[in-house]
């Protein structure tokens, strides 16, 4: 996880197996949601829409590499792969106990402007953030 | 939804709705598997792993349109995009009361054999049932 | 459901299941949630923070009799139990298929007004399109 | 927390949170059964369909204190409150940050034979280590 400024630990829980016995794909996406929540925290982005301004998630997408089984202890990263003028991509890392990636993710997320429902540039304080947050900066875990 | 042979409907729950006051963008991926299942189960896929055969969900993605508040009834289309030897790329298209398509997305599902851990090539059987299955086959509600 | 005025079908999900292979008992409560919005929309409960007036739910549970396995299509019935000054209880049945009940819940939900914090009176209006609706009202399917 | 011999701590995901922009009632159970099957874990409870005996969740409820609000970190305690020859009520409690009490809740086990569908004595080596465990036994932070 060196290459990933935000990271999260947690245990997986017991309720987020499926029939099958392993952890249900639709998890995934919310502990990237998780990350990219505190990402957008550490940033300045606004995650409410209580300004006029609000990211919107676009697009999202998972690659499982291994299946994960309670228990399980969970590391996710997250990091800003590249920087458009009113979206990002984010990437998503997922170890489980042994360090072994077990999935690995990405989204696409526009900031947009409530008023008007179009894009809106990131401001220079948040891409100011995004920068000096890097792909090494402090990690946070929860 | 004329080339989805597979077609679920079903309303819109609030409760899965999230804190900015729209459908979270988990909930497409259990509407996709959703969907999936029943595609497995008309065609004859095996969905648990009593037998020595099971799908594997490699890859999924979303692209999200619009957002989608409660009240609303969604329609979920899934057809087969691309199928190779053991592998194949399922198409998902989602919409809601007034037609208006609302998110697409796309999986990656692979065959499984559980005893060696390897793909498996997908039976002649189920392939055919996927051929007749077409693009315009029956559709189930549920 | 003869005496429930609210009731909702709609067919399991696959993904509703947990690693035993049954429908997880967190999911009976999203149902009931289910039934609580629809009886709240028909009887003018307010159910949203966008006036003063917003229900509050104080207290839930649920009796598990049966458990439910995918595929199975499931009816949830909504009816009030009691109703006080500033709160009343819900009660909740759940049936699969072959009209068995296969849960029992309750919920008790308190009318607050969120300047205050306190708990409101139950507004003449509401209190009337309860009666109305009774035990035996106009069944909603959705 | 003192008089809970299980403890789990883990921050709230934002995911958690409803349309009414607090952690939705569903989100308690399923802490609730973190809990549970973690107090299973300590105590030999089999908690998969593995072995001929399984613990059946019964009933299960909560009473909601206060509202919780993103972000904000969790603490879930359980003890056993009552126990019989084949079942037992657990008492849960949760606290948030500044160890306020936001929630309570209880769930009735009954120990169930697989063979035969009915209700089993506990074995008296679970026993013996609920006993062990008592209400301050040692903690465990997952």
């Amino acid at each position: 996880m060196k290459n990933f400024p935000v990271v999260l630990n947690f245990p997986v829980r017991w309720g987020e197996m499926d029939a099958l016995g392993h952890v249900n794909n639709t998890v995934f996406f919310r502990w990237f949601e998780s990350a990219r929540i505190a990402f957008f925290d550490q940033t300045g982005f606004p995650t409410r829409p209580e300004g006029d301004l609000s990211p919107i998630l676009a697009q999202t997408k998972c690659d499982f590499l291994k299946p994960i089984v309670y228990p399980a202890d969970v590391t996710i990263g997250a990091r800003v792969g590249r920087i458009g003028t009113s979206s990002l991509v984010m990437e998503y890392e997922v170890e489980v106990d042994d360090s072994s990636v077990v999935a690995r993710g990405e989204a696409v997320v526009v900031l947009v402007d409530w008023r008007t429902g179009k894009s809106h540039p990131i401001p220079d304080a948040v891409r100011e953030k995004i920068a000096l947050l890097g792909h090494e900066g402090t990690s946070s875990s929860s």
